[in-house]
């Protein structure tokens, strides 16, 4: 009987594991249009790639995926199955002091503080009007993007060649 | 019986989880001086931030950290606990010429082809002599640097104010 406590246990905590890095139900509030939360532990994602934005954005970013969309990143599967999340973590673009002057000269740059978080979640029946994708935008703070800006994500979205998703993975 | 079955096979399926992310041994050949192999699994590991080197690096980077490295950088304990350790995965960095020609704007930089990947390995004891750090670094096909190569790493890590860390923890 105690192995099979130890097993039940086992179990229990590799499936624990998942279930802290599962979207699951979300937290905080949602976007509107998409109603889309917070995914719990996306910040314990797979790195999908990074980011530099400049133009107005002066933006450092970090593209995380849950463990679908790895999977289809790494097996070069498209369209990407439902299920799959692909989180944009974004920073402001900063200079890094201390580097730069360990290295002598100003060439390193780093992510300041947090500007936002947006998520693409696929669902090809619930998002069927914006090509399977239901997009959301939280600021540093976690608040949802207005309406106006999240109309905004699909008709630019589509216009990448891939899925509507302009990230590739980094190997 | 069956169900015992089924548990053990979901146990034996969770380990497997932990051994692929794993650094394990290490996998390829070792670097000179530290004998650090390429840590298995490291692509899975979580990020610890992003970074931009200009000077004549035009390098875009991702930090990843093993479970032990992570930890720490949450907890923001240091000295760094030996078992940790930090990668870099280096992509120069260019221009996407897809993401331009949609925000009508030569703004948008992405990873191009990977230069190379660092590691920090902590073992105080093993690596007493470079503060408790050793370092390994591969080129694109997986190749060792030198030992001349290897032996600038301590020196120049010794100047980050943080247990030799120069990259900070991105939110």
């Amino acid at each position: 009987m105690k192995w099979v406590a130890f097993l039940l246990i086992a179990v229990a905590t590799a499936a624990g594991v998942f279930v802290l890095t599962a979207p699951a139900s979300g937290q905080g509030e949602a976007v509107p249009i998409f109603g889309i939360k917070i995914p719990r532990g996306y910040r314990d994602w797979k790195l999908v790639s990074v980011a530099h934005e400049e133009g107005n954005l002066h933006s450092l970013g970090a593209v995380l995926g849950n463990d679908v969309a790895i999977k289809a990143y790494r097996d070069a599967k498209l369209p990407f199955p439902d299920g799959a999340i692909i989180a944009a973590l974004h920073y402001s673009h900063i200079p890094s002091e201390e580097n730069n002057k360990v290295f002598g000269d100003p060439q390193s740059f780093v992510p300041g503080p947090p500007t936002n978080v947006q998520f693409m979640v696929k669902d090809s029946k619930k998002y069927a009007t914006t090509s399977g994708w239901g997009y959301a935008h939280f600021d540093k703070d976690g608040k949802p993007g207005t309406e106006a800006a999240l109309k905004t994500c699909a008709p630019c979205h589509a216009k990448a060649s891939r899925d509507s998703v302009f990230t590739q993975y980094a190997p």
